[in-house]
């Protein structure tokens, strides 16, 4: 076993207890579906009861979606060497259109397989990879679009579902309606559902047909908001063992998919090991790979040894690739006069190669064989936006617009091969600008699910990027965006550390649920409620567990209050013992049960006669709290 | 001198360079205005040249609110015992309208200043208060409604105004125009303009005639949002010199008031303390206070100690009181049903008071006497909302909505003795309920300025509020809000040490910023795009020193790479040099300007020959950036 095995196998056991252990207060739990090999995995947060003067309730548990994969649950065996279990693996045979092919179709692929010099940095347990047999396309909008529901969409619905939406029908009628944008949401997701929308191009699966240790998702706006969190090592910093940690303690906090970025040596040896670890998506940026093949040169660069890089990592399992097709020669003079020229790397490198040949970019020429690709393996695209603003200055620009409308037509062409796609975007753009941004990609992108990256409300604040960005992630996910790009604390200067990815992703979290709940999705004030509720009763360690982050909630209050304590006290180091907000509010709430105030005198007093009669009609004593139902804590 | 002096002399001493140095990279400037006694402090921060490969342009300095006082001014000298400079008492002087007192009018004052338990830790040198003559009204209302145009308010035009955006014009051209709401935001704050918002009731001006340290600062939507920064110790935690520490620490960041909302032993004595030494006004709950007088028991509260507690704190210098006078007996049973009751602390106080003795609320059955009081000293109003939402669950509800209309109500009650007022506002509040609250609030209370907490817009990161609630606070200042009260990581949990009052402080801050930015406050972006100049030419220290939180830029930047290599790499460590897409686009700009081409040629290919033509009439080579002006960077 070599050294750098050994190294990610000793850091997987190492850090068993931090990375891999429960998620504190919760446990795992499966839901069946229709077979028995759909198990869908979900964190169930068990509650206490009420204290006796609060009424003494039951508090039921919570389930929640879960993004840790096994490496939360005690009973799964972690041997990072071995990758996770194949759980797609019969749903893709029983399909029976792909075929197992003798070796890697990649001359990239093949060399870097033989190299003595990366022996010891690769994943040794390699499975062959898997193809479309010829003339299929074994793409999930194609099954859509036949009208198949496959065993992922069965998963997803499952997944999707508030199940306690289902359950708790009071809890619900407090959950102020919200707006929602294009298709109404529906109350209960069901797999028909997740068909339509693959089937119309408004959801995507991203599932790579040789990344059968994913755990299926989607990514849709009339589905849960999701979030990406990025790794990747650079020449600079990082080792293989690190990014692969990085990926699963991202899952751990949330991160629905991953984006591998890495752009240092070995890329190809970090992806596999990334990619058979991981039970989320990862997406990659398949330029930066290119790039390096021709040692940073970017006018080197060749559609050829491009083309041979998407077919080793497609072979590899990346879900979705980002593709900066709209780079189009034209749009490029446009970003001249701005403030900060061109931010992304995937567009400046081909902006860069654009103008050393005065041609159009080779990317956007050969868009249809690059959708040939991706159908055979069912790769997903995430258009890149490499010409989005870099700065508030440059929002919303004549470049960034004239590259949207352009990835608008490539999404024709991709659906016209059945090939999932969303759209990147921005960015940096002040928040009166960030619903035209969604308008426009709506209208331009036929409804093909947007992809953003933050964007940050202002520039001025580095270091605390994470929530300049938060504010307009969660904005823009209101609006309609199906899928937040996180962006840490070190946005900007420098590469984010362990507790970085968490901030991100604890970030992130909070934007894409405050979108969930101000566009009405079903069931999703059902945890603020129950947090709330646990709060006002002074249930401490509930509302730690049914938080983001149990453990941080944890510690802040400990930091001031006696640990033992907590458990009994009913008030908080905040206020003290005769200051308390909630206990006096409690008192209150008694006070008037016994004296039978209500709200017939608030509306005589008011001069509601109209009201005050049909509190008289009801018998209405207010000052009884009305049932809570159990679920809203 | 007594242990608790010699303490709060020692800290600050033994802090010096950390909180009462100057800001790095930052100068401390003083703009003059009419006469020299008005002078008014801002930071200035230099910039370095532009690299020669980038054009190498002078960059100028910029200068910034400050909200900082002496302490940042390594020229003043800081004397915790004696208190700041008295900087408005010529102004008051001049005035002639008050009278100083022989003695304090209150009789708790008069006790407190002779019981030999306290000797030890009361601030020694006390000046003997000042209040207006029988007759006179010394609030800025009153004057403003006069046509006076008061010293204080020529401080606040010199002050508000982004002297930036009259110096640079071509900077502004690139702020987008956002949306304002009400009146439209003039290009120059006048002292008249100031004078103008001040009569109308539209902003006040929050400064007792008995706090003369305090730098005078206006509260108004037609102005930079504020933010407002809470201290103060509970029964449980806290020290005077820590409570005075924390004040200058948070002033230092950027707070624009700071609220003391101490509620443990000493509150008399910890209060003279900070406002002695606070450059920015003091905003307090007397009845906490008042409280603590009756050991807790709320329906021992009475009118005549409450009144005896607001002339206490008056005489003491307090700018502004946050009174519950909108919870009236009536809307109590309102809340009876929610989720999370009444989480407002003097709320929660003054609905028990109201049901114990089944009568209306002595606050508001009281109101025009404590206007009276109010208007002797120049209080203003910061009128509590006691009735907000503590869950998403109960927001814009009808307690909190009845609530908001009865401050309207007495809003004007106040304005017809032209007291100064704003209103509290929310709390928890999704995103999709926040505009509403903001117009509710407008219509409601006649334009008096808003005064929000957050609000948070889920209930689900105990841990991150201060998250969870910038994202509301910089929506709902973007609608209108004049002042977002701070919201630290351990709101619900515990009190905010140093560390979580900065972190509050610095993403209040950037809430604040981006509402300017999208409002289209007149020159706000300018210095966005001198930080995002800085940052695409690779001048590291301008980055840093042009943010919010130079120390941590610095420090996030540094971990990844070294100190001294930093302040010449043309590339950063997220990608390394070959993949710098800035660097990259520097290179496409300068290969463009060789070959020359430019629009004219996008125009064409795009098939817009109207556009062609203007560019060649033009003789546009976009290729050659625009000319940048020095302000951009």
């Amino acid at each position: 076993m070599s050294a750098v095995r050994e190294t990610v196998a000793d850091r997987a056991r190492e850090l068993s207890s931090e990375v891999t252990g429960p998620i504190p207060g919760s446990k795992k739990v499966y839901v069946e579906g229709s077979s028995p090999d759909i198990r869908v995995p979900m964190r169930e947060v068990e509650q206490s009861q009420t204290p006796l003067h609060f009424g003494a309730e039951i508090n039921p548990a919570l389930t929640m979606y879960d993004t840790s994969g096994p490496y939360s649950d005690p009973q799964a065996k972690i041997d990072l060497e071995a990758g996770l279990p194949p759980l797609r693996e019969q749903w893709l045979n029983k399909r029976n259109d792909t075929e197992q092919l003798g070796g890697l179709s990649s001359d990239f692929g093949r060399q870097r397989a033989e190299d003595p010099l990366t022996e010891s940095l690769r994943f040794e347990r390699l499975r062959l990879p898997r193809r479309a047999v010829a003339g299929s396309n074994v793409t999930q909008m194609h099954y859509a679009r036949k009208g198949i529901i496959t065993d992922e969409m069965e998963y997803i619905a499952i997944r999707e579902n508030q199940r306690l939406a289902e359950l708790h029908d009071d809890a619900l009628k407090r959950c102020h309606p919200g707006q929602s944008f294009g298709a109404s949401i529906p109350s209960e997701v069901t797999p028909e559902f997740v068909r339509s929308e693959v089937a119309r191009g408004r959801a995507i699966i991203p599932l790579n047909i040789n990344h059968p240790e994913c755990e299926p998702m989607i990514i849709g706006r009339n589905f849960k908001v999701k979030i990406n969190a990025n790794i990747g090592n650079s020449a600079v910093t990082s080792s293989i063992a690190e990014e692969v940690e990085k990926m699963v303690w991202a899952t751990r906090w949330g991160a629905d998919t991953v984006m591998d970025l890495s752009t240092g040596k070995h890329i190809h040896e970090t992806r596999e090991w990334i990619l058979r670890n991981s039970p989320v998506p990862i997406g990659t940026v398949p330029i930066y790979q290119a790039l390096e093949k021709v040692d940073g040169k970017a006018e080197e660069l060749t559609w050829e040894m491009y083309r041979d890089t998407l077919i080793e990592q497609a072979e590899q399992g990346v879900d979705y690739f980002t593709i900066h097709a709209g780079v189009r020669l034209p749009f490029v003079p446009l970003t001249a006069g701005r403030v900060t020229g061109i931010v992304s790397r995937g567009g400046s490198i081909m902006a860069k190669w654009c103008l050393a040949h005065h041609k159009e970019s080779f990317l956007y020429t050969n868009f249809a064989e690059i959708c040939e690709i991706m159908r055979a393996y069912d790769v997903s695209f995430s258009l890149g936006d490499g010409l989005r603003p870099g700065s508030a200055a440059d929002a919303n620009d004549e470049a960034q617009m004239a590259e949207l409308r352009t990835l608008g037509e490539l999404t024709k062409v991709a659906w016209d091969q059945d090939v999932q796609t969303m759209i990147e975007g921005p960015g940096h753009v002040p928040m009166q600008m960030i619903k035209v941004n969604m308008e426009e990609q709506l209208k331009s992108c036929h409804e093909a699910p947007f992809y953003t990256l933050g964007p940050l409300t202002t520039d001025i604040a580095p270091g605390y990027d994470h929530i300049t960005s938060a504010i307009g992630a969660a904005m823009i996910g209101w609006y309609g965006t199906a899928m937040l790009c996180y962006v840490t604390p070190k946005e900007h200067l420098g590469l984010p550390n362990r507790e970085d990815v968490r901030e991100g992703i604890i970030t992130y979290k909070i934007a894409a649920h405050a979108a969930d709940l101000a566009k009405g999705l079903p069931g999703a004030q059902v945890r603020d409620n129950a947090l709330s509720k646990a709060r006002f009763e002074f249930r401490w360690e509930d509302q730690f567990n049914l938080g983001l982050d149990p453990e941080k909630a944890q510690l802040f209050h400990d930091e001031t209050m006696p640990k033992q304590a907590h458990k009994v006290a009913h008030f908080c180091s905040m206020c003290g013992p005769h200051f308390c907000s909630m206990k006096i509010t409690q008192d209150v709430r008694e006070y008037a049960k016994e004296k039978g105030l209500g709200n017939v005198e608030y509306a005589v007093e008011m001069g509601m006669e109209e009201k005050a009669k049909e509190f008289r009609a009801g018998g209405s004593e207010v000052y009884v709290p009305k049932k809570e139902t159990a679920t809203e804590g």
